[in-house]
């Protein structure tokens, strides 16, 4: 019924782990993703302990030499993986012992598997950071070589999804630009505080041996060692808020992905999106489905759960590590392969997205969206924005009864609602007028748009 | 670069799935775990088009053997799935089809994958879920006998941690299983809502086949079939109502974990948990962890998460079937496999918990735990009780100072803080005295915990 | 800087509580919703306390008789509420002392806040649960009365906000009761774990005083007592259970008013909203905009994280109350009312919905929407289904490059696809057709809509 | 029935926003908190207006007289909130334009309510994130001061809530430290976004009239303006980033009230709570219940709820403004206020804490402690890791069932279980040893507590 594991075999047990209760509690079968972060960190304690004499050379050497083979096993698939051994650490641990005998055993000295897994989680949550950071740059890239393009393209912009104003498409998805652009930030803050390294805090109060943090720290390119033991080997706050970032990221991909998704339907009709990132049904022939940016604003779910199971995690665990901990894992890794899929797809998606300029300039012309036009052009021929307001509503309220935009009136029929409107009405009522108008910073005139995806490209090469 | 996938290499589409788009998207990865319940469907459907002479009866036995058969591939591990057949139902179909020709192509004559996936899911949640309601009657069973056995034993009731009153271990665990009481009558309501037969919602709108909806529900065991097509292939909340039951179950297991990792510290020491549900630490060795308390409470994290993504993917979605829904799976799956293995471990554990019963009576003897009981005395002999009350908080006072407990004073010492003390308060100020008072329904005297555990077994025996 | 508090002023505590902690810590400001549940509680336990000799008959009297003036005062607004009481039990508790002297003092008799509290959130619960059950029984009312209305109105049916099957509107609004009448049974299913009586678990322990619990449970009509004193004073899973409803709820509403809002887009077009459910823009006068449907779907998150916030406050509390418990009433408060406002906004705008039936119909025509008909007419033809689909995928590529829907083609054009196609084709491409052909229970026949309405105001009225 | 509201009562409109609708979408009894931003930002818009030639100076004076005088009659509480005046913009331009007449509606050319709530609420939180960054510097200086004056005061060490390895109190304290420092450089990435200007944007497309958004920006104290007019009035991540910073920081005081918690209880007895930061039972006179800590343990799930309901609130919107986005400020309120007091409360509680040397010290003497120091001696004397940490095993399980620690064995029962053990072993067994021999960066060895102290101190001075 139950067979007996590594670390409870000897010494103070009188009985061994319960077979269930093994599996229960192994963490194998996901944390083995850590190898090379976890050989990467062995091999630094490993010359740090020689450096300070723990170790000579010649065991450094058959440790180092031992757990490279081990890399060069798992990576070639040769590596199998024991439940009884419970984790990463201890089954490569047992297999450095098995393969280089008691100088296997010394390589524990000083650390503790709670510093170990806190300085494997932190290399690897760095090396996905930067996989991460170069697709929102290959992303945005896309965004902005589009929006150059598309920098005339008039679009009705939308509040309450009611059309608003006129807007053109560029200036529309640097919106979306903006939007990654402080996702890109935020995701550098967390990298400053994810570099950091844990390795030496050993199981929670620091080790007797004379170990040098500062030189672990380096090897493995940590900015610094980590302040204190205790906080070094229970604190998870940044796989939080790695988690927080990715879910301000998927929230935006959401919206990016309703709006694709409203822009494919028969009834927007703004844009064509490839064949290749789109799925058919098994009973209607007919349909072409946005399956990608479906799937995409589905996963947001997805990753603000992981966030939400992080944090319920942590709530009031008292100091040091805890078991709890272990539940830590599967939903970074997760949120991290979610978010590089994601990131991949709408990279490789958004530069194929195909404009329908004629649909999305004739929605512009209908909808009375130059109404605020008009109102700006009663103000500027002397009324009060309030009042003008008041009769562009009724001028609108008229055209909804007629069927006719502002732009298909009359002069004499606009101007049964106020005397102020003359003849140079209609060239504030054309959609290129309305978008030109909006000409300073931030705004939506064509000129600004090329002068802000100008600046954004600038700043993405300022990137390194 | 790209290779064509099944649904989309002909007819409508130009130009053929991207691959990685193909990978992105497919869910075979996940959701061939329901290829039993896809098989069993299958086999209602195809009898049902038989029946109605849809299907020839030997197109139908050719169905029902090909099916059987792929079953059985499967089942031995000889069954090759492919992430280009997209998910669990091409997979079958394909393998159908290639197995017994044409005819497995008429299978899907009047469905839709859509209510097909409907129909799997509620089939294989169905099933879970009993194997969930035994698992909870076998923990509810080792809480109450346990509870009957220490019906006698003292122990501190604690309100903000602080001792309390004294209450009986007996008492204590009958707690813990009224919570999993309610959580049992949880998941019997939401079965009732998960065994419908959306099987006939087809797409989203019915079909044009003269079906017997009541036939394949029947067949299937649900109570009868869903009452509308487009609700039937959009509808979830089943699945989130399944995670709230998980989520208030993993809350519960969170607080009795809580309590088993306090009882078992050298600070609390009120039980002992045997070696086999805990493990050692690598560096530490005198440590003896309370390993699956610790998981299980952690894992009310994922659990909650689970819960909150499946919430945050139908947040605002169009009817009928979006493809967000291919979400729906992994969290479902997910809050199953914890939900089993958490009770699994309570289940095992709970009849093997081995109180500390000294210990338990000495930390219930200190703490003025029965200062609410001479309170309640000198309401009897006549004080208004918050006059009573005064009068005690005096006496702690006294005690806290001169270090001895209310039972540990004379009498003149405590006729300090009022006359109406005499001879007979110290009667009341016994343990047994306190418990033995409380002795009303839901009190903790130990004939009404005996009574009550008696109640509670007649009430599981009642389950069938 | 510090000022007393009444319960840690005397006995025990040395010094007062600060007067930030005190205000901090207090929870009058918000419990005072549940004054009338208070006294109702209270009145029934001093009539239960007269019955068993606790009281007098002249003391239960004078309660009675002050408590109602208390609760008339407040009522009329005419009541102090003082923060240095802490909280609605001990504001009233005091306010009765200072109206009728010393007995006030009794009726603290046999009972603790912990048991009162639990008790008054309960009654509080049930009640608002009954006026959330008529409200929803109203727009359900509302949605059936439209549903048969419109059992003929043809509009296009979605899947992936793509044109899928031709349904009527009678159809959709009746998917939508589907979903809420669910959200009844839950309701329902809640409203009996609700309804159980924890007085008399006093703090934890039960009272030393011969109480009658199925005296005061029968008082206040709950259906009978708590079973564990340990489990009663610490149990808010009921609270957690009426915010999964909840959130089901409003994940519910937001999906409609998700539809709401698009089908009131310039692109849908499907709806005209009154305008008393919308609202005008500061700046742009043409703007009309679905406020409440917006509202009612960000209120989603609002509910969602409610939910979140119980959930995660109960996780790994010990038994049996912990302060941290103040912290459920502000998220039940806001969730009910956010429930109840919802859902009369809902119920008073959906009546009042006017569709565009000629919209809708066109929006049908176009979009290959009878595609899947065309393909079962091929099936009854002799082919299989994937091949009459492959066909049917074809036309609709030619059809797309064309410009003409099916319906629009010639035979000839249609006999390229399959030489099976004949005359008779034309029948099957109508709207009409297609939805008529969908004549089994669940679908979208305009007969079976019809009979799904009235089966549905059957069951609305049986609720009695 | 109902009463018209002021921007849907003219133009556009033909029925007045109904009674019910109109206060269930207004949000002028939350938003007006933010009455003093939006003056302040309406008062740089003027200037700027002025500036650029849209109005006079006299007009811009006579506007930002009106503005300082309705500023100061709502501080005395001197002015009616009306709520068909909807929100704090309407209602205060409502009262502009009657004090001064025309010139008051000139006040919102070339602006819109989408900007200017994005800029009121913009700099209420960067004002509100100043005072909650001086709080959190004030309870880290708490922490820092007693860290140092505890440096030497020895308690256990525990993983898994298990007697681990003796610390110092002073190390455990600047492990709270550590995390409130990461808490502290959050909020302070946070605040870079937060402080960008956003007015300009208009309604969404930018604005006609010649406005100069730098200006504004500079007026307000902004680093700069935003980028993009969609995204400037549709963006909401900042005060989700914020939620973010909150939620880690309820996680991280959670983690320091359970411990609080823990220790006050009967069974740890490590520190004592002064009277004013607790209270008392209703019931229950030797009570006295550690409050403050439970009430922000359970204060932790409002505020990860709060973030929740925001991510699900900005899931899957399109641009740019919705009426959702109304939902986004209560729940920032809250955090907002819920972080100021729970800083607040541990800021003038920690310096308040009394360590029990005495128990903390007897605690760590007992638990086998200092096992690991007994492995790394023997490993001192040769033996592998793995190998010492066998026979520490044996010692323990010896030590338990003759109920002695490891410095209370002789050392010939030392003996039994290792030959390489001698008298020298002693020392390394005594809890002074044990602690002072982690004498590195991050260790717990006294000195280094001081030297971390110091540092941090140090770090907290150069906060300017």
């Amino acid at each position: 019924m139950t067979q007996p594991s590594s670390l409870s075999s000897g010494g103070r047990f009188s009985e061994p782990t319960d077979a269930f209760v093994e599996a229960f509690t192994a963490s194998v079968s996901f944390d083995q993703r850590l190898y090379r972060q976890d050989i990467q960190g062995s091999i630094a304690h490993a010359s740090m302990l020689a450096e300070v004499g723990v170790l000579s050379s010649d065991e450094r050497d058959a440790i180092i030499q031992g757990l490279t083979e081990i890399r060069e096993e798992i990576e070639k698939g040769h590596f199998t993986w024991s439940v009884s051994q419970e984790d990463v650490h201890m089954n490569i641990e047992a297999a450095l012992t098995a393969k280089i005998g008691i100088t296997g055993k010394k390589l524990h000295t000083g650390r503790s598997r709670n510093d170990q897994v806190a300085t494997d989680i932190r290399l690897y949550l760095r090396d996905e950071i930067d996989v991460i950071a170069a697709e929102l740059t290959r992303l945005q890239q896309g965004l902005i070589d589009l929006a150059s393009r598309e920098a005339d393209t008039i679009m009705p912009g939308f509040t309450h999804l009611q059309t608003a104003q006129p807007v053109t498409f560029g200036h529309h998805l640097l919106a979306w630009n903006e939007m990654l652009q402080r996702d890109y930030e935020r995701l550098m803050d967390t990298r400053k505080r994810v570099n950091l390294s844990p390795l030496g805090a050993a199981a929670l109060a620091g080790t007797t041996y004379p170990i040098d943090r500062a030189m672990t720290a380096r090897l493995l390119g940590f900015e610094r060692p980590t302040e204190n033991s205790l906080d070094s080997v229970s604190d998870r706050d940044f796989a939080i808020e790695f988690c927080s970032f990715a879910s301000l990221l998927l929230m935006h991909l959401s919206r990016m992905s309703e709006e694709l998704i409203l822009w494919t339907s028969a009834q927007f009709n703004f844009i064509d999106l490839p064949d290749r990132f789109c799925t058919g049904s098994s009973i209607m022939p007919q349909k072409k489905n946005p399956d990608v940016p479906e799937l995409v604003r589905g996963k947001s779910g997805r990753v603000y759960g992981h966030l939400m199971s992080l944090l319920t995690l942590m709530k009031s665990q008292p100091l040091a590590y805890n078991k709890d901990n272990q539940e830590d894992k599967e939903p970074l890794f997760d949120t991290l392969d979610t978010v590089q899929g994601c990131l991949r797809a709408f990279a490789d998606m958004v530069p194929a997205l195909e404009p329908k300029r004629e649909a999305m300039r004739e929605a512009a012309r209908r909808g009375f969206a130059t109404a605020t036009d008009l109102a700006d052009y009663l103000v500027r021929k002397g009324l009060p924005f309030r009042d003008a307001h008041e009769v562009v509503g009724q001028s609108v309220a008229y055209g909804v009864a007629e069927g006719k935009d502002l732009s298909e009136m009359s002069l004499g029929e606009l101007q049964q609602f106020s005397a102020s409107i003359s003849e140079d009405v209609f060239e504030v009522l054309t959609l290129e007028g309305s978008v030109a108008a909006r000409d300073h910073l931030g705004g939506t005139a064509p000129g600004q748009v090329r002068a802000a995806a100008e600046r954004a490209r600038l700043h993405l090469q300022s990137r390194g």
